[in-house]
């Protein structure tokens, strides 16, 4: 998942203020818990500090919208656009991302600091009236924002899982995810046939959600629940990760080359099997989705089931009568997740985990990305990712929807990724 | 590209011996100019020794054919099953690829010796009438054997151009271009609409050719020709290896890593560039179709044209009406390509250089491997990949057709690859 | 340089316990200008976190001390035995290397309290009366701790370097290197002959610096005063890290390797050199001592002087009249180093810049490692080291020694190291 | 072990001649049972092919000689220069290093014609009575490709033995070494004190065996064999691999990154011991010295016995009244070793295997090297190598010396390295 541009706006004017605020204030909470230390440190190259996080999509408002849009807007710390850019080559220079975590100064004080330099500086933007086209950025920068809200859980989990005392972000958790496992699995049919998918541009998306357009699908049938922990540890008790005819021949050498066994955070104590979760190290739930698998794990697993991954048209296709639902929704209040409408008979659409599909991140027929710096660029990632869909358990709620492509490349494993299995009909 | 089972075959058994001995001949042939030494150094892990591809195919015949098929068959030598085994796990343990060039012993000659020895036993059963099913295994053999064909000669041009002495593999080369770029370059409009394509089951095809299927294409524009050498010089005069925006970010990191500022085998000398050929270095003809361009390079080329590339349906089916050609034939005789006819006004369609297409390579819609070990695997190698069409100067002719799926990873430039543009109509 | 024992005890039992509280309220106010954030960051694997530092040398006298001697001692917290272990195979599991900077928790501030509960308890013991073998033990914690007072100034310079804002650890700063480079260079000469070195007994040392033994030593000159910035400049300029003929050949596939140009730190403004020091960037003092030079390009400078580095024993001896000196004394109250005393008309022996000797760092004859836990072990280094002698700016003044042997890999550069020139007489 | 440069000459202008022509045979001979693709193949970056050392050491007198001396000489190939440099750069630019192994051509029997054209030139040279310097050069091109049979051989090793076949270079082997290890082990006793080494001038010796110098060597005992196999069996039964208290730092994590649980070319059959020589894989002598073991191992072991290795000065002090012997002499007519007469009690100590010592190699005292191109140069390599001492089975016997110091990195296993015990006396 990047930072990514907007084609089509969604907030009437009357409510972006709002969303504006709610929107901040989530990211502010959610760096309530942390240190300045916990906000510092990068645990790997894929990974960004918190700090950075909280920094970046300040930043992203700051060059996007204050400084080409607001009259007389003094930029808060000449550095920071070499600090906090993140990959935008029309911005300029920046720090190297495998050495974001070197920066100790500023402190996370300091970046708070910033954050109510240019907060104070949007709310006057946005009360004086701007025209649509800085909505629609101030808008996209919410969307950014909140695309890095779930990045910076994932990312100090994976920060708190090196460190041997395993640590808790929060406890008790804001994060639930459904466990719906006990009920058997059915599978659900669908008819297929000329159908559409892509975003029709009601609301906001990004860009690489549309445009909307007509493709043929076979008819399939689709599993009602994702896969669970219980039926991970059957696979692995099965030799699910010793057996080379069950895996992509890439995923069979990433095996090898990283000796896995079992998913990310899993380990062992005294024959039960633990993972490291926001709230620390506990007990696998049986029940519960698997999360933290490579798309190379899930394409595996389903082979091993005489299954396969759905492609992501057929589960947009699927998704599509499912309400959505999701795990934090406004001003960091972040609250339970209640459980999603059973619609056509699917559960766990939306908000648990991120379902892999066997799609590669490719661009819809005449995509065109948005002009500009923004641009750059969901399809400057077009290659080497797979898409995800359905949002998970540290989605923002609102931030979910059918039509959204998440991408990552296929040995991911420190997002909250599992599977759901489909087959022919 | 890799060694991959059939699903249909094409062969009469009246024409299966002739086939057979046809492929066997040519590589034969294609083994003449190459020294021991020549034929037993590995360039580089991507590659092989052309001493591999003659016992890995001859060895194919013995494991799948002979050893279960031919009553009474002798194992020419007990250790070659783990020496000349590529990738099947089915079948046992192999000499790690990356080790392939360690094999000094045995030499050249024990290899042909290998050949004849299986050579004799596979018409000792050609000869016995032998069920459709052995005969589609060796008709799949002729056509793994044609694979390994193209990749023989381009691992020797590899192996050649890091010799400081940039030998000559045959001269005059067998190998022709067609040079069609003098012609100004024109696009060919297509309706699109729900079109078909994929293999139909008539005559041979690899199990990833298929099922034949519906899809939606949008209209299209393909350029009536591939992109030339001189239109890649004011690419990179125009400062293309430069300019991060152009690029994949993918693609861009592999510039920066590998120094990227020209194709493959390219060189300057006193400001003309030269490249590697079957024939030694060559001046650069500006009119011949660039070749040894990675899929990024392809990629960003297009950008900056501000074209795209064609996905593989809009390929296929533009190359519906081209009648294929190719430039060797049949008993290793190697022999000039003609020109390609003009069906639809699109040229260089076959037999030129392979052209990278923007479509991952992934399964069709209800795709099944082939069971058993010769199901080992297209589908193995579906995560990664970018689909390749139209054969090139060193595919065998009668190995060309229009719905071959040929595969390489994104930075791939040993190959034979090139680019034609196309756009939304 | 790295943890290690002791051989012979120097502190008489009265002056123990001062010595242990100067020592750590040293530490303690080296860590004082750090956030937490800055005290946890490992910069390089090579490197360690100030909190690291700051709690192993607490660990030491635990795991060392108090848990075998102090009678119902109860240990701090029981996971920081893992955390805080350094490499002592003997006491057990650690933390890996270079994740000593993902352990955000336990605080800065739980690492104070860990100090203050070890500093209670030594305190207890201390006077209880200990027997000899645990004052040895106490005391050689202390010089341990010494050792780790300079790794955390070295390693919180290069944590900052990588910080594009180039923070000020403490400005003014604690430190000062003597600049005696305008006067002109002079060689004093040595008559060598069989001679002594090595540590006699008298007063602590570590194992390695003995036995004190007989060796023969030519005829030689040195250099009166340390190679200074300016000429270091000259040496670039003249093409020094251009000239392959200059170097040993592994020193020439190190600058190659790693593009080295200048020293560690240097960077140009505006054509001007400018250097990171502990009060963030300066521009270069030409009449300073180069620092931050490796092995290599110590070895690769004589060369180019047509002189040679001493070796370890020429060094010694050349040392033997000269009074010791150094920058931060006791109770952390760091003070401008005084200019040191001109004896034998050697200038900057001790306390301004570690000086690269031609000796690997190895056994003298008759050497023993120092028997359990804390004999693991100088010895255990000696391979792939090279000594150097002097002593630092930020080496605590009372553990600067004329028989002191610091020992690093030589393409190390973060430590302050530099040279002196040699030549036979 | 490198190509190095003289300083003294030994060999009478009368007896020259029959010198260089011996050792020219002897060259060719040991190519003979050498194919091409055998000879043509680098197995790992350290190796250099068969086809390169018989070429080098051709240039070596082309470009070091003739080129200079020799009116009128007419070079073989101007390409060669490029070829076949090994690391002169006063000499220009060179094939890369890791890269010798691509060269199929020129083929081995041009390199014979090239070693025809110049021994003739030498030939000629030698006859027209060359002043004082000539012949030296002449000399030093002799011991230079001595060196180099040894390394054409320890080379082919690890390159048949990178084959699953395990090939024989040649059988019966021309290579004996002496099993003296059914004897007890006993230790002779040696005074020191102050002591002379290194090479008087008296014959021909390379730079860095000089000059000899007195130095203090305290009292020790050395054994009066080479560790053997069965006592190595022992080591590894005891859990010496798995022990870091026994391992130098370095040679612990080089034990870690390789898995090492054994000698080089050792494996397990049956629960066998099996190893890997000139005449394929053979059972493991008992009896036999232990060779292809590293510095590391060889300390290891040394440790886990509470003894040492010797210092290079206590191996030369005890090797001075041992006859020299060897196992290959002259013509290429390889022949068994006699068994090494028994000077003070010590068997063993020449053509065995070479034995670490725990010297870093490092410059004698004035050492300086040979000016030229010829004096790049021992002294280049004096970094992170150890001397071995004694020569071993493949080393040429004439080219076996008390002074000798041979030179690898520690963890060097694929020579004939092997040890023998010392300890305080």
């Amino acid at each position: 998942m990047s930072t990514t541009p907007l084609t089509r706006s969604s907030v009437a004017p009357a409510g972006l203020e709002r969303f504006y605020e709610n929107v901040r204030l989530t990211s502010r909470n959610l760096g309530a818990p942390l240190s300045d230390a916990d906000a510092t440190v990068q645990s790997m190259p894929d990974a960004s500090p918190a700090k950075w996080h909280l920094a970046h999509t300040t930043w992203f408002f700051e060059a996007m919208v204050l400084t080409p849009y607001l009259r007389g807007y003094r930029v808060f710390d000449e550095k920071f656009n070499f600090l906090f850019n993140s990959y935008y080559e029309t911005i300029g220079e920046r720090q190297p991302r495998p050495k974001r975590g070197m920066m100790t100064r500023p402190a996370l004080e300091a970046i708070y600091d910033y954050r109510d330099h240019v907060d104070t500086a949007i709310g006057r933007l946005l009360r004086s009236g701007p025209d649509e086209a800085v909505s629609k950025l101030i808008e996209l920068g919410c969307h950014h924002e909140q695309q890095h809200q779930e990045l910076l859980l994932t990312d100090i989990l994976h920060l708190f899982a090196q460190n041997p005392l395993r640590p808790a972000y929060k406890d008790p958790s804001p994060i639930a995810v459904e466990t719906g496992g006990s009920l058997p699995l059915q599978y659900r049919e669908f008819q297929g046939g000329i159908v559409e998918i892509g975003h029709d541009g009601a609301g906001f998306a990004f860009d690489s959600e549309g445009p909307r357009h007509r493709l043929v699908v076979e008819p399939f049938r689709l599993a009602d629940r994702l896969v669970t922990n219980a039926e991970w540890i059957e696979f692995i008790t099965a030799g699910g990760y010793r057996d080379p005819l069950l895996w992509l021949s890439e995923g069979w050498a990433t095996v090898l080359a990283n000796g896995w066994t079992k998913p990310l955070y899993w380990e062992e104590r005294d024959g039960e099997y633990w993972t490291m979760t926001l709230r620390g190290a506990q007990p696998i739930d049986p029940q519960s989705p698997v999360a933290h698998v490579s798309y190379y794990e899930a394409d595996a697993f389903a082979t091993w089931c005489g299954r396969r991954l759905p492609t992501e048209a057929e589960w947009e296709l699927a998704a599509g009568g499912v309400q959505q639902s999701g795990n934090f929704a406004d001003s960091g209040r972040l609250r339970p997740k209640p459980v999603s409408p059973s619609a056509g008979g699917l559960r766990q659409m939306f908000g648990d985990v991120w379902e892999w599909t066997r799609s590669p991140f490719s661009p819809y027929p005449r995509f065109r990305a948005t002009e500009g710096a923004v641009g750059e660029y969901n399809g400057k990632f077009m290659s080497g990712q797979y898409v995800l869909r359905g949002g998970s358990c540290v989605t923002p709620a609102d931030h979910i929807r059918a039509t959204y492509r998440n991408f990552f490349p296929p040995q991911t494993r420190w997002q909250f990724s599992g599977l759901r299995l489909a087959e022919d009909a």
